[in-house]
């Protein structure tokens, strides 16, 4: 079994590795960091992996971390780039679930994360881990940078329809509605129950750390700068991301399901919804799948993309898996292939 | 007091508008008909209602009809247009919630209704029951058309910017979520708690009743056709609609904060909210406010209209009642001045 | 207008004074305290009350206190001991939302609170404001302490048949479920949206601070002591407090239905239901009712009692506005006689 | 493979056969029936299984049916009892979710049903589902009839305490509360999210089917009859049971903890809390998993369990998986694996 380790893993992301790697049949869980649970069973914290796992936490260690054939960290943004250079240099496979290794200019990610980074060397090496555009690189790689939860839905909505050159690269919108596990399992008052529930609204129109790392993708995909607008929303409920996204089609000639279900045919994780179809969030509830459905307006010329994930499976820790698996040359589903929980 | 009459009091806007009137100084509901319950005390089916209300429900009459001052229509379509003639000529004033009096093109209603509009004559007569546009006209109307939910909630959202020419008029974008109250109290499966809980969906992507609505509305305020993109979607939440509006500026001077103030600061029930602020559908739980907040995009071209209203007060009952007010000379406000309720 | 002063208002408690008093025909709020929040609006941190109120925290002061009529702690326990005995020597009346005037026996206080008891004398005056049962006492009081929001919902359900000796005094079961503002609005990680929604749990099965305070308040009314056991649950909603209680009948001729109408026949709040019936919360949500269904089970020794109250409102802040109102001779029913919002 | 039918797969329990099948290794679904939609794909209907199923639905024929190795039954209450016969007779095992083979009285059968029992020689013969009890007998048994939800969380709740006689077998109490999935997907006024978000009630204070179900269950358990009032409850979330239940221990040197864990030792589907805990319903949602914590009252007399369920696996589907293994011989955990699914 490969043996994997998980910094931070008292975060819903952490926990979430943990369930996903208890299906994995080549790759087991074998060190789960800490500082401040040392000591505790990740099953008291986490009672729904009570037989699925016996690890405590334990005080990160350098050596005991060596020891691991992979390492996540499911960590805030500044802890990877701090501990990551060392277990690279070991041999040992890092997957990034944190930003550190998302945004290629330092200066942007400064800008948004309000630290300078801390290996820029490592940073230049590492490869975004979004696998339906980056899979060879992913195979090769040493560290991934692993998405973010929108990044991902937005990029995988537009990746059609940028590739084919469909639509204006300017004026798109980006409208998202990401449920509250997407804040994290620190305390906040934004986050709290009486806060949340019977209510909706948006946050961050002004500007989000997530715009960045969209564009930064888009403009791989289409070569070009492209103009986005994104607002994301936070949704009463706990998992999931729908990603509305609206663009001008540059010609009149496009079938649109086409173009999406040839694109996606051979990716194992994302599934185009079958014409009209409305996707929703739970019908990818704890699995890796990302659904798309492509609407032409009524005017027949904007054309309207509906993506939805988990945004902490194929948002995060499902992606980090495959991610591991493509960096270990196994099957790309391997412990990615429970259905989702609906309803 | 002013004697009101609702027909189909056993939806939620009925409900509603009994809760309303609980607290009008100056009216009383004294009818209430359905015909499938009539019979049953109003607060046996909203037992919230019990020590606000004695009515039961009585099959529609003519003569009962006809011995109130007023008469709300909480009907689906295709009722109001069939009673609302006898009662506007004797004198009795006339609210209708449902679609019948809204559209002013009976093809249009006709395509999306299903239904030959059975009085073209009283719908060219009646009234949009936007008091923000239509105020004075409202004042002296018999018949008004009371405007549909999302409908209201775009209108007042893009209403200073049409008005001062400040925003291109083709490519805008109306992202709208609605709580699920919006489908009404008739059994659907999608409205269904195992189906709508915990998960969110677009719907009617490629075309929507209120899409007409919308346009016919946005026309009127800006002296011309507008092209707007309008996807609805469905918030696991009871009552709330948030529509995020993306435009782009014609120029670069405007002071949106500012033209959003002045233009509202003498309506009683369109609240602009600070600068920077994202309104949340919980703060107009209950009330009769639209809340708008506007944000200039990373871009400074795109403008951003958040703007919430209650489907139920504002979007429906509530601005039934203030419509209601206006045609009998009343303040606008009476009955409808309780703070919303959150958390 | 009589000037009232919350001490501690940036709890949902506190916010719920404030909605409350805005509906008030003859009280306004004319001081908020806030140490933490000085100089920040009330309206800025509960939207929901925009144009109600123009009030800005500030921090604690004993002058601007003695120059209110009445002062309403929302705090947590400990503050309103220390603060009340300088109000009440000037002749200010004083409604306490806390624990420290609801239990008679200091040594009780301390093992549940952890804290001697500063005023043992202010103590043993203050009455316990259970309209219900001490009205008369409440009416002469200048110190009241405000029930908790399970003793209410349990007390009234017992009530009528405590009073009549209709069942045995032991081996009473109160399974209660609260929603999540009963636990206030300090950040705790089991108030999270994402640990509370979509489950329920029950919570201190082993012993819980309400359990005192309701078998002191059973004894009261039983002129006896009465061993009852309680266990409270989080129910994933806001608003709302549902126990079930089931008692053992002492005798087979008792009309279950006729002696709780007849029992609360007077009260303006508590609302028997119709026989047969199963309140839900939202039927009370917002108001300030107790409703109250009676039911015989199979065995037909068992009684069950089913108790709802808004724990906002009858549990906390709407029945200290009823005590607010007996102290000062008022209209029991003043600013809380809105209809509940539902749906 | 073993071939699986399924019998009236348009519900959650039929669904919820297809996503745990999905996973099992030694068995496929291989037919799926439901006469209204007939020819009607099963991913269609619930996409969160596309992918895991070509399956669409056929009209009911006989012959299909007989070519399976085993028949689920997720049909309302009077179909298995009406076509089991026929495919008992042709050695096809049988296994009904519905309440036809639960009763073993046909005449309380017919008190709580209206119906006539089709088919009492084989209603005597059929053997209880829940395997903690009688596993030996569903290894043999040719059909089975799988417990309700209700009354596999209470009976599992209470087993150890009437097993070792440590309780008064008068005046239980279980309280017990459901998600709202637990009503089926058929349309009612009281399952619609309007109606049931934001809200708690109870119902069937009365009387509930599920009781005498319960007292049969309970009657063999202690070999004698046993008193309980049962008090089932609506919780606004989908998946979820969580009995409370409260018993009057016989004898004060019990220990709890130590009884619990030595009587289910064994049991790869009950897990027994630390002592102290509260289970949620989240830590079992999507498992077969039953937890069950065990406290002792401050009175230390009354004894309360905490027993909680994902009413559509271990109440449900899941149960019926677990038979399924149980009559083929398999490995009992087979299909039933992956940890449940939280936050």
């Amino acid at each position: 079994m490969i043996k994997v380790g998980i910094v931070g893993g008292t975060g819903y992301t952490g926990a979430e590795l943990l369930r996903l790697f208890a299906q994995h049949p080549q790759a087991e869980v074998t060190l789960l960091t800490s500082r401040k649970e040392a000591g505790t069973r990740a099953d008291a914290m986490f009672p729904h992996l009570r037989g699925y796992t016996d690890l405590e936490f334990s005080a990160p260690d350098p050596e005991a971390l060596a020891a691991c054939d992979a390492v996540f960290f499911a960590t805030p943004h500044g802890t990877a780039m701090a501990m990551a250079p060392a277990l690279v240099e070991r041999g040992i496979k890092v997957i990034d679930l944190s930003a550190d290794f998302r945004l290629r200019d330092t200066a942007t990610f400064k800008q948004w994360y309000k630290l300078d980074h801390a290996t820029p060397a490592l940073l230049s090496e590492a490869v975004y881990g979004l696998p339906e555009v980056h899979r060879e690189a992913i195979r090769q790689a040493r560290i991934v940078g692993n998405p973010g939860c929108y990044p991902t839905s937005v990029q995988l909505g537009l990746l059609p329809l940028l590739e084919a050159g469909a639509i204006e690269r300017d004026g798109i919108v980006a409208d998202c509605k990401s449920g509250v596990s997407g804040a994290g399992r620190e305390l906040k008052l934004g986050s709290m129950f009486t806060e949340a529930y019977d209510s909706f609204k948006a946050y961050g129109a002004a500007g989000h750390r997530h715009l960045p790392e969209i564009r930064q993708g888009l403009a791989d995909i289409a070569g070009a700068e492209v103009g986005l607008t994104f607002v994301p929303h936070l949704l009463p409920l706990i998992r999931g991301i729908h990603s509305t996204i609206y663009a001008r089609l540059t010609r009149d000639d496009v079938d649109l399901q086409a173009l999406y279900a040839s694109r996606y045919a051979d990716e194992p994780f994302v599934d185009v919804a079958p014409a009209g179809d409305h996707p929703e969030t739970r019908g990818v509830r704890g699995g890796n799948t990302c659904r798309i459905a492509v609407h032409l307006a009524p005017d027949r010329r904007t054309v309207i993309v509906l993506s939805v994930i988990d945004n902490l499976v194929k948002g995060a820790s499902g992606q980090a898996v495959q991610n591991f698996n493509l960096m270990f040359g196994l099957d790309e589903r391997a412990g990615l292939q429970a259905p989702p929980l609906a309803p």
